[in-house]
């Protein structure tokens, strides 16, 4: 039987879904029963996380380690959290479970020295709250990959990511993909969409970058540890 | 603060996700904490309802009960199950729960009487488990409307949810587009979509008749309890 996924979910609610779906499309199934048990938990009461790490907000991590703790209790045998910016507070909600829960930053990180072991550069779009805390810059320097960030100041990502929060449809990607080129003009051989927002909007990138979809590299993730045969 | 939905899910997951999406789309946000608490127990190993119904197959009861205790104990404050066949349960379901539980087989009655009072009947398209246990029929009487069924033996409407279930991209609504010009000869004013597979397709339907989105209508109804203040 395969193992029921728990999600730390609602940061923000349309990712969630983004991430249900896609572990959705990467089940192998022709009936209800083939697919995998989720649970989800989409709290988007949870504090926003970037307001937090930037000083200005309510810290989440009591709402996170509630919501990690009740989907244990839910029956969940790992954990999966689409939302790259909660990921700062990773080790603190390990601290209080019992079952794996799947890292998404460190999958990512995995997954493009697997895809190839010769990226140097990786650009990074992600919000504020990422940016200050350099989360992925960890994980991409163990495997010798330089993190690219936009340059000082500019608030083109984290606008657009609020946006899409608010309006998919008012979400205009021309200052992220002015973001993309200078950052690809300072060596980015590929381009982490680090947030679960950003995804949303794939299809409005310029076609001539190379884009890791962080929630998608977590669904596969989660479906094959669910399937996976002890 | 909003009440926390609590989702018996699985049945199938991809009409769970798209009662989510639902749910999302008729919520008013700017920002991810204006959106409800859901809590979604996508359990895809709940036995098929139908089979049961037919006397194919083991009972769902366990798993449906299971499901809403712990949603409950999660601390939803009401439940939706997104699956029009698991409805033959509902009875029994309630009484193991202390938190209200939106009836959508009665939602879908009130609501169709909501929109025109004057309808007398109405096409049914829905599994054989709906058929055999005429779970419509009672609610729908209520409001002095009849409820048109598919003759007596055709497949098409039950092998389309199996399709859509199995893989969208092959469901075919031909059978299905015969069975409502069918229900229309016989006064069909209406036509409920009757099983939460067939939302999924709706865009592959006559464009001449009115459908029924039981989806939606639950999600609207599970939004407007949430946001109601006391």
């Amino acid at each position: 039987m395969n193992k029921t996924i728990g999600v730390i979910g609602g940061m923000g609610p349309q990712a969630t879904l983004d991430f249900f779906q896609k572990v959705l499309d990467n089940t192998k199934a022709v009936r209800d029963q083939d697919h995998i048990h989720l649970v989800i938990d989409n709290n988007p009461q949870i504090p926003d996380r970037t307001r937090f790490l930037l000083g200005q907000g309510k810290s989440p991590i009591k709402q996170l380690v509630n919501s990690a703790v009740k989907l244990q209790m839910m029956g969940a045998d790992l954990l999966a959290m689409p939302c790259n910016t909660a990921h700062y507070f990773y080790d603190e909600i390990v601290k209080f479970i019992e079952i794996p829960f799947v890292n998404m930053i460190e999958e990512v990180a995995a997954h493009i020295y697997e895809r190839n072991s010769k990226i140097k550069r990786v650009g990074l779009l992600a919000t504020k709250g990422v940016y200050s805390t350099k989360i992925y810059d960890g994980y991409l320097s163990k495997y010798g990959i330089e993190t690219i960030v936009p340059e000082e100041g500019n608030q083109a990502v984290g606008e657009t990511i609020y946006t899409i929060k608010k309006d998919i449809n008012l979400a205009d990607p021309t200052g992220i993909n002015n973001v993309i080129n200078g950052m690809q003009a300072k060596g980015a051989e590929i381009i982490i969409l680090g947030c679960t927002e950003l995804p949303l909007i794939m299809d409005r990138y310029p076609k001539g970058a190379e884009y890791i979809d962080t929630t998608l590299v977590l669904a596969k993730k989660a479906v094959e540890i669910s399937i996976k045969k002890e």
